[in-house]
């Protein structure tokens, strides 16, 4: 599709950029990044929530919705964007990584992949045309292929393996594709090796997808490890399209990766984190249980403008939390979600102005001044 | 307080009536519901969301709030409407109740109660005086008189004596009074006697309170008993005073309460049961488990516009609830929430058009006819 995403400003300095992401329930700016919601709930917080925080693009995912409640159920009841009233685009992961990281078994054939679903044991089969068929039941504007994620650290031969079979899959996906509306992604592979990187980026540079994922990062290597990775990727893909870095990560990944030439991201750490009482703030992350919040009346971030920080003490949070309160999850995700959105936006603007290695500076700075 | 209740509209028909609080944060229309906020969080659900459900006066707890996080911190951050950002009317029930539903060990004397708490096992005393302070440190727009709550069975000389003690205790309550801009509600005991019920009114009414509230009930016995105590009650205390029955109840022990004279109503049910997957609706209860739900597009109540009804079918909100998604416990406990204000909306209009009979006989059709 090559109007499926329009680069706004390029960097002179490096392959950072802006851009726009047409989908098929709107537009998305570019760099950004998707707050996941696994079950079709971005966990504790609701759809207006994540509106009002600036969220325009989620991640949601196959093979968590097709166990449970199923794909076909919610494609009879309207698709995913009415079975959970978001309005706004979607991506969907492919199941490639739960299958490596949740399933109980997996058994990996040129075919598609056997596994035991994490919730009962039951036995499970995914092909690409499986999960390109429940991505389209789903009505995902970004769909995945399957792909084979392998973990770190791992045998050389085996992400030989899989890259293999990640380009034979690749292939089907895109033979299996029938709503042509929604836009599909191939995954690159190749763990921490450079040449396999490479070989697997060349390999899905052949097949016409509408964008570009790095798969297998944030597997449990270093920060160093993944960024070399990220470095070997980007002078490989086109920059026309956009290039995706999944499950990543902390702010200060984020911005290593944009500076790299990255355009996407999602990961769990801002909602998972609020869940563990941890709050991402521009000076620093903050631990809601410390006792010394116990009567301090500021907000999280002085700041900051979120729905949280606008109404809510450090001292009240604090108390929520420590009594277990159902509140208190869903407002330090609104903080955390409000505070990556604001990250993006940050970066986005400080791109557009010419001015990415200023605010990269002041971003460290000011991350390592607690407040 | 000769201004804090003023009646709108009296029934011909009987005892029931509309009127209006007058209270320190504000006014509050009558016959009244408060939704249950022990802990300074009406739990699952945020203050903003309480308004726009329609509520306009909460309950909290000064015996939780006490053991956690401590009223003399939450006094210290500005009171507890500061302390929550919660701006509308607060009652604080006194802990009586409490001591004898939820601590280890409670020792009553003349002076006050000794009890463990149920957090620690920690040893504490409660006196009036010391209530009285408690709910002045939060800034309770109405406190309640710390009493001796018997349970249902008991012996009637132990309910005697709870009599007895309540008295001296309302008496020492009033004394101990500082803030004069807050209302000041006595309890009535006496169990399950009729004899003791008078005797108990007829002592508290000796005293200079702003409201009246009969306590003690709700522990076990059935719902006619409930009824005979505050027919009891009724007659007794001078219609100029708002009457409160504390911890009741199902939709259907509200009307009937109502009908008997009753104004100003608290319970748990909404938000505890909606966390337990139960819906209230005009058409009766509904549990959202139900497997019939599974592929349900239509919303929890057909006729309902509760932000839940307006946004997530039974099918979205049976899926979240499988998953324990937290989403869930929020959009249920909106949806209680929401409707018992619209049955206290019902109910009050009802009395104001004279057709409060009509209304309580459409009210058990529908209740009774599952859609």
């Amino acid at each position: 599709m090559p109007d499926s995403f329009k680069i706004l400003h390029s960097s002179k300095d490096g392959p950072y950029r802006t851009g726009i992401l047409n989908l098929f329930h709107g537009q998305v700016k570019t760099p950004c990044f998707m707050p996941v919601g696994t079950l079709a709930t971005v966990k504790a917080v609701s759809p207006d929530e994540l509106k009002e925080a600036g969220v325009g693009f989620i991640l949601s995912n196959a093979y968590h919705l097709y166990l449970r409640p199923g794909h076909e159920l919610i494609r009879d009841l309207g698709g995913l964007h009415s079975f959970m009233n978001w309005d706004r685009p979607i991506l969907t992961d492919s199941g490639g990584f739960q299958v490596y990281s949740l399933a109980s078994m997996r058994k990996i054939t040129e075919d598609g992949v056997v596994f035991q679903s994490h919730l009962d044991g039951s036995y499970h089969k995914f092909t690409p045309e499986k999960v390109i068929a429940i991505q389209e039941a789903l009505g995902s504007d970004v769909m995945m292929c399957l792909d084979w994620c392998t973990g770190y650290p791992v045998e050389r031969q085996e992400v030989e393996k899989a890259v293999e079979i990640t380009t034979l899959w690749a292939k089907r996906s895109i033979e299996a594709r029938e709503r042509r509306e929604l836009r599909l992604f191939g995954i690159i592979q190749g763990g921490m090796h450079k040449d396999l990187r490479r070989r697997s980026a060349n390999e899905l540079l052949c097949l016409d997808f509408d964008g570009y994922a790095i798969g297998g990062l944030s597997v449990g290597e270093s920060q160093d490890i993944m960024l070399e990775m990220i470095e070997e990727v980007v002078p490989i893909v086109p920059r026309s399209y956009p290039l995706y870095l999944m499950g990543v990560g902390t702010p200060e990944d984020i911005v290593e990766a944009v500076h790299r030439g990255v355009d996407m991201f999602d990961c769990v750490l801002p909602t998972r984190n609020a869940r563990n009482g941890m709050a991402f703030t521009r000076f620093g992350n903050l631990n809601i249980k410390n006792a010394a919040f116990e009567r301090d009346s500021s907000p999280l971030d002085p700041e900051c403008s979120c729905y949280t920080c606008s109404r809510f003490s450090r001292a009240y949070l604090r108390h929520l939390y420590k009594s277990r309160e159902l509140l208190v999850y869903r407002l330090l995700t609104i903080h955390n979600i409000f505070y990556y959105m604001e990250l993006m936006n940050s970066i986005r603007q400080s791109i557009e102005k010419d001015t990415f290695m200023d605010f990269k500076k002041r971003f460290y700075e000011q991350r390592a001044n607690k407040k």
